[in-house]
C-alpha cells in the first residue's frame, strides 16, 4: 500500500461532518478499496469552536477556505461550503488552478458556473467530482457518466428535492394543503426556515441542469431550465390526480429530440402505476431512458450526511485509484451544440382544473376556447353539483403544445364564469 | 483524439451481435466519451455463415476463438462465449496471461472460477470488466463496487432473473400455476426449451455469489450460496401471499453479521409495500444496504442484446479511459476472508403453508410441534371449512432459526392428518 492521499476540507456543517466521521469509521475498508489511506490533513469552517461531534486535534485550521488550494501538503481539496459564489467558488478556482483535484457537493455552483469550472479542470488535467451535487448518495453521476456511456439517452426524469416529495407524499397521504404539511415540514427539520429554494424548485433544477449536461453531453446550460415550484399544488388537485389515476410529483425532465433539448422542473401528473410515482418521502429517484439500455431507475436517500458523505467519498476514491472522467463525459471539443427547446414548444397532456360558477353554458364557453385554439380533449370530470355556486371541473387533453395552452389559460380564466386562475398540470409518463 | 482502440470479440449470439450493433450505431457518442473510438476487428464465432443482421465484412474471423487472444492487433478480448468450462474460459485465461483486457458477461464462469481469474487478472495488472454478468443493462457492478465504495455494505437483495420474475408476475396476475406459465413462457421465448438454469436459481446464484464477492469484498464463492428455486411455489401460495400483505420473489439475498457471510437464493414472501415486491416482468433490480448511505435500489431490464450490449461497452470505455478496480474491489493482500455462514444458521419469519384433514385435535398437533421446537406464531390463517376433507392452514412466523424449521417441517410432515409435505417460503424485509 503506497502512502496516504491528503485532504483538505472546506465546510464542515452537516456533510462536512459526515464526510470526517465516514472517512474515520470506514478507514479500513476505504484504504482496501482506494489502494491507499485517504486522510484528512486540514480543514476550514466559519467556527472553530463549534462542538461538532467529531475529533479536529491534528488537522490543520485554516480561517481562509481559498488557502486549503496552496497547502503544499494537500493532495485533494473538498468543498462543502455551498453557494454559488464567494468562498466556494473561490475555492474550486484556486485549486483547480493549483493542479489539485476537486471534489464538491456543490449543485448551485456546478449549475452556474459549471461550463466555466469544466473547462478550467480541462485545462489544468484536473479531476473533478461532484457525485454528491445530485440525489446524495444514489450514484447517479457515475451511472450516466460511465455505467450507461454506450448510450444516446433520450429522456431522463427524476425526483431530485426531497423536500418538496415530502411535502406531496404527505398532502397525499393525509389529505391536507401546501401550508399546513409545509409549516409541518419545518418543524421537522425537512423543510428550511427559508423553503423557498427546494419549493420553488431552484434547487431541483440545479441538479437538472447538471444530468442534462451529463446525459446529453453539452456543458451546463441552468438558464436554460423552465422552473416552477409546488407552492400551487392544492389538496383538491392531488385530490383528483388520484381520482384519474395519477400521482402528483415535482419531477425534472429532460429529454432530446431532433430540435434539441428540453430541459423543465415542475409538478406533474405520473400514472400511479410508473415505478417513479411510487417513490415516496425523502427518497429521490432517476429514471434515464437509453437507446440500448431501455430504462433505468435509481432510488435512494438523496439528502443528509450519511448519504452526501458516501458520494464524497466515493469521489475520493476515484481520485486515489486515478479514475477519472472529463466533467460532462466528454472533452470539450467533443460536446454537443445542441439547442435548448423553449418551454412554449414543449408538446404533452395537460391536466386543467377550473372553479367555474356552476349554471348551463359554461362548459361549452369553456370547451369553445379550446376548439379554437386546437386543442382537443380526452376527458371532463364535474365533481357534485351546486347550481349557481363554485364547482371544480377538470380538464385532460390530449397532446398538445404549451402556447397553445397558455393561450388557452388566458381566455378561460378571463371569462366571467371562472372565478379564479386555472391551474395548469403537465401529464408525465413517468 | 488517439488512435481506435482495437476490440475481438467472440461468440456472435444476441449478445455478441447488440455488442456490434451498438458501436456501429452510437461510435460518434462512443468514441466521444471513450476519447478514442472503439472498433472491432476481429471476431470469433461457431457459424461463419449465419445471418446476424450485422455486416462482418472486414474484420479478421477465427476458427479458434482462443486465437484472438493471440492476434497481436487486438487490444482487448470480449468473451461471449458463455458457460463456465472450454473455450469460454480458455479464451479468459489466454487473454489475461497476454496482458490484454478482457471484458465478459459470463457470470457462470466468474461464479465458479472468479477468485483463479481475479488472482490472474491482478497478476498481470489486467483489467477484467464484468459488468453485463448481473442484471443486463443495470450498472450496478459499476454501483457497487465504485459509487458505494465509501460503505460497508451490510445487505443486499435483488431480482436476478428475468425468467423467474416474468413466471411469478404471470401466477400473481392471472392465478395460474407455475406449469402453465412456465409453458407459455417457452412459447413466447422469454424461458429456454430446459429451463432448470433459471428456474431452479443456479443463474441467479451465479450473479449473487458475484455481487456478494463485490458487497463484501470476498473472493467469489459460488459453493457457499444455498440455491432453491421456483418450481415448488403454487397458485395457492401465491394467492396466500397476496392475502397476507406480501408478493412472491426469487431473491438473491447476502447479508454480513459478526458470523460471517450469508449468500441465498430462494422464493421470498415480501411485503408488497417494499420497493423490490414491485418490480415485475422481466425486469432486475438490485437493492443495497450501507452503513453511510442507506438503501440504494437500482431498476432496469436484466437481459436481452441491448441492455446486455450496453454493460459490454460501458466497460469498453472504462478500459479506453483507462478507469480500472480490483476485481472484487480491493487487491487480493487486501480482500475479507469472513467465513460463510450454513443456511442452517439462518434467522427470520417463515411462511408454512400444510394441507390438513379438517377435523378436531390437527391444530392442536401442529402447534405442539412448534412449541417444542420453540418456534413462535405470528398468525395463523385456515380458509374454508370442509370436515374430513383436506383445507389449507397458513402458519407465520416470528423470527425462527432454519434448523428449527427445517425440524418441524420434518415432524409436522409426518402427522397422519398432514397430507402432503409442508411448503415453507422465507419472508424478507425487501
Amino acid at each position: 500500500m503506497t502512502h496516504p492521499i491528503s485532504v483538505a476540507i472546506a465546510g464542515l456543517g452537516t456533510v462536512g461532518g459526515g464526510v470526517l466521521k465516514l472517512l474515520r469509521d470506514n478507514a479500513d475498508v476505504i484504504a482496501a478499496r482506494a489502494g491507499r489511506p485517504i486522510a484528512v490533513t486540514a480543514i476550514s469552517a466559519r467556527d472553530r469552536t463549534k462542538d461538532r461531534g467529531v475529533a479536529l486535534s491534528g488537522l490543520r485550521w485554516y480561517e481562509d477556505p481559498v488557502a486549503l488550494a496552496a497547502d503544499p501538503s494537500v493532495d485533494v481539496v473538498v468543498e462543502l461550503i455551498g453557494g454559488s459564489e464567494g468562498p466556494a467558488r473561490a475555492l474550486a478556482e484556486a485549486a483547480i488552478a493549483a493542479g489539485k483535484p476537486l471534489v464538491t457537493a456543490n449543485k448551485a455552483m456546478l449549475a452556474v458556473h459549471g461550463a466555466a469550472l469544466a473547462a478550467a479542470a480541462e485545462h489544468y488535467n484536473v479531476p473533478l467530482g461532484f457525485e454528491a451535487a445530485v440525489a446524495g448518495g444514489i450514484p447517479v453521476i457515475k451511472a450516466l457518466r460511465e455505467g450507461l456511456a454506450g448510450n444516446r439517452i433520450f429522456r431522463l426524469a427524476g425526483i431530485l428535492n426531497g423536500t418538496c416529495n415530502y411535502i406531496l407524499t404527505q398532502m397525499r397521504e393525509r389529505g391536507r394543503e401546501f401550508a399546513e404539511v409545509l409549516a409541518d415540514a419545518q418543524k421537522l427539520g425537512y423543510a428550511e426556515a427559508d423553503p423557498s429554494f427546494d419549493i420553488d424548485g431552484i434547487d431541483a433544477a440545479h441538479k437538472l441542469a447538471i444530468l442534462a449536461a451529463l446525459a446529453f453531453g453539452r456543458p451546463v446550460a441552468f438558464d436554460a431550465v423552465h422552473v416552477e415550484g409546488i407552492r400551487r399544488v392544492s389538496a383538491l388537485d392531488v385530490a383528483f390526480a388520484g381520482e384519474l389515476g395519477y400521482r402528483i410529483k415535482l419531477l425534472g425532465i429532460a429529454r432530446q429530440s431532433d430540435g434539441g433539448i428540453e430541459a423543465r422542473v415542475h409538478p406533474c401528473m405520473v400514472p400511479a402505476a410508473a415505478p417513479i410515482a411510487r417513490v415516496d418521502g425523502v427518497f429521490n429517484a432517476v429514471v434515464a431512458e437509453g437507446d440500448f439500455v431501455g430504462r433505468v431507475m435509481l432510488e435512494g436517500r438523496g439528502a443528509g450526511a450519511g448519504p452526501t458523505a458516501s458520494a464524497v467519498v466515493a469521489d475520493l476514491i476515484d481520485i486515489a485509484r486515478k479514475r477519472s472522467t472529463p466533467v460532462w463525459g466528454a472533452a470539450f471539443d467533443a460536446l454537443s451544440n445542441a439547442p435548448s427547446v423553449p418551454m412554449s414548444m414543449h408538446v404533452g397532456p395537460y391536466y386543467l382544473r377550473l372553479m367555474v360558477v356552476d349554471r348551463p353554458g359554461v362548459i361549452a364557453d369553456v370547451t369553445a376556447v379550446l376548439r379554437d385554439l386546437g386543442v382537443s380533449l380526452e376527458s371532463m370530470l364535474q365533481r357534485g353539483r351546486a347550481p349557481g355556486e363554485a364547482v371544480p371541473v377538470v380538464l385532460v387533453t390530449h397532446e398538445t403544445q404549451e402556447s397553445a395552452m397558455t393561450a388557452a389559460v388566458d381566455r378561460i380564466g378571463a371569462l366571467d364564469a371562472v372565478l379564479e386562475a386555472p391551474t395548469l398540470i403537465r401529464i408525465e409518463a413517468g
